[in-house]
């Protein structure tokens, strides 16, 4: 489409032809395949309104036709789609141990997964193990990197606009330099967005899980990290200075497996609840073997008394959060996510603590998804993302 | 105005006059004195449009020329105001030794006020005394109680739709029977709403005080009881099951002055820092002439280390409170209410603490609004409402 030279008057036009090919967009990609006089029902346009928008949209490859109407009155009605292939998205999740990603097309669906062990060393290392993941992914799908529309990238931490870098990011070793930052931006392009990874992980489980159906839930995850992402009126609360959720700093340092050096550096919650406080639990109580919270979490199913207090205690610090966070914001629904979170029996151990702590009740649930989740949440943000920006470009 | 019989068509300019009717009274109660070019040229409408919309407020006797714009082109154009009388609101606050109350007029402009402690030694003799309020108010500004638009009630406590009455309403004995409610609806008429009265310190916060000028604040107020009201993207959140804000829960029992009795009823938090915790914890310490926290804070003012210990220790768990409300939600702004809350000296007391605690720090300031900061708060409420009620009315 071209702009047209002369201002006002001619800007005007301009302007309602990009607003109805939104519009239309919008409904074809909410309703799947679908024909130009059910969209001028839907919208109100008229069908030549509607025609000479899908003959923009066609032209710029943003749909096409898929198929016909046939079987039913009149003439046979071309039917439209969003074209999957005229964008992609890149979600990236960066962990301590593993690192995964996936790319979608622009119809959602997922064209390639992966989940690789990290051996970084540094963060220079981790970068570069993320644009061969990338490398990989894309080489899978059939597509160039150049041909990703958008990139997100769940990491630990919240972006400080003083530092210019990501600040509060646990346990990843040099994450949070300001070199980090300008390295992750210089490598993966303009189209970089980088999401709380708990908070990626509650917008998977708004689009795909237990969130689906309520107006506000808290998705309290709790592993080796911990973290919440919180949902208020269908959308993710980031806070006024990016840290709402930052659980782990609430002020509970009662736990047997405290660290006082620990809980300076990552709040007190995280070091008396963390996956690393349960294993300090364990051992200070004699528990044998007790080298991860897995195994410990595995001893106390088996029977072992001196696990199972540990579990216990555990289930008590995070009732204690989960009550925490009803009394402050008071939402629909609470999701545990996490190891330890989504571990067997450990739902029904914290709902029973609560019970004796919460002046109310909100329906409490464990996450079913997976290993996946962040980068699920990293897909359904960068395809909204995504979305606003081949809109806006098509139309321009 | 009458409504033509006769189907949509009839219909279809009526609501057009209403809404016009609407739009115009807005700009009338937020601009003050205006005239009729100036609200066509605000609003888009025709002068005629405007003049016929006047017409009918004037009928109805919301709005009345209040003088004229003299000493510009033109002859004297007929300034348009809300007339005051149009309507009154009712605002009352329920406490356990005061009762306090205030009748505005539809301009806000409050007219009476009033602040009476209470001798009642029961629910239904508090409802009698404040019927007792209403009718002293009334009759200062020279109005029937019939005239009362619109009445609200602060008061302790969230509503509970299960058992048709308030709970969590904290030291004021009866006051969540179901029969309660009943009473207070059968005195005070269907105009009632009920508030709980930290949010409606935090509505007065918004309208008066330091919430003015962001979009979110936390008005946390500690003293004979401990509350929170939540403001999120410049509006008060009251919660899936209305306790947003019910910090008393909060699982803090750590302070010397708790009391688990008291936890189990008012809430962990409550138990461990509301001025009778303070009084507990002075006791226990051995601080002389700890009958109330007012006398404890004063002892620390004059020097007895006995009192420091007890205020500081006071203040950290405040900070802990606060902390817990960053984590979770990250505000703008923090705004400390109440007798402790504004005691002299507490917030920087608070704020020190603050910082070994929080993941960020955002602006902590201690409320300046004085006793009447409930009352102002219904009042607030009570006019949108009002308004809502009034501009419905003069238009069916």
């Amino acid at each position: 489409m071209t702009v047209v030279a002369g201002g006002a008057a001619a800007a005007r036009p301009q302007l309602i032809r990009e607003i109805n090919e939104k519009v239309l967009l919008d409904h074809i990609r909410r309703s799947g395949p679908i024909s130009r006089t059910e969209l001028a029902g839907l919208t109100g346009l008229s069908k030549p309104t509607v025609s000479a928008a899908l003959g923009s949209l066609e032209r710029t490859g943003l749909v096409h036709v898929t198929g016909q109407r046939t079987g039913v009155p009149g003439p046979a009605a071309n039917l439209y789609e969003v074209r999957p292939e005229a964008g992609f998205v890149l979600g990236l999740d960066v962990g301590r141990e593993y690192l995964r990603g996936g790319i979608a097309d622009l119809a959602g669906t997922v064209r390639s997964r992966l989940s690789v062990r990290t051996k970084a060393v540094d963060a220079m290392a981790r970068i570069q193990e993320l644009v061969d993941l990338t490398a990989t992914l894309a080489a899978e799908v059939g597509i160039e990197v150049t041909q990703l529309t958008q990139t997100v990238l769940g990491s630990p931490g919240v972006y400080d606009p003083r530092l210019d870098a990501l600040t509060l990011t646990g346990r990843l070793s040099g994450w949070d330099s300001p070199a980090t930052l300008a390295a992750l931006r210089e490598r993966f392009g303009p189209s970089l967005m980088i999401e709380n990874d708990v908070d990626a992980a509650a917008i998977a489980e708004r689009a795909h899980g237990h969130g689906r159906d309520v107006d506000s839930f808290a998705f309290v995850s709790v592993g080796t990290g911990i973290g919440m992402g919180l949902v208020l009126d269908g959308k993710l609360r980031h806070g006024s200075h990016g840290v709402a959720g930052e659980i782990g700093y609430l002020p509970f340092t009662e736990g047997s497996g405290s660290d006082p050096r620990d809980a300076r550096k990552r709040g007190g919650f995280d070091a008396s609840a963390s996956a690393a406080a349960v294993v300090r639990a364990a051992r200070r109580a004699g528990v044998r073997g007790a080298s991860t919270a897995e195994k410990v979490f595995a001893a106390a199913v088996r029977g072992d008394a001196l696990a199972a207090a540990v579990v216990a205690e555990e289930a008590l610090l995070v009732a204690k959060a989960v009550c925490t966070v009803i009394t402050v914001v008071d939402p629909d629904l609470i999701v545990l996510g996490g190891g330890i979170g989504q571990a067997p029996g450990f739902l029904e151990a914290v709902t029973k603590q609560l019970h004796q702590l919460a002046p109310v009740m909100p329906e409490v649930k464990a996450s079913v998804l997976g290993t996946e989740t962040v980068v699920a949440g990293c897909l359904a943000a960068g395809l909204d993302r995504a979305w606003q920006t081949l809109v806006g470009n098509s139309a321009g």
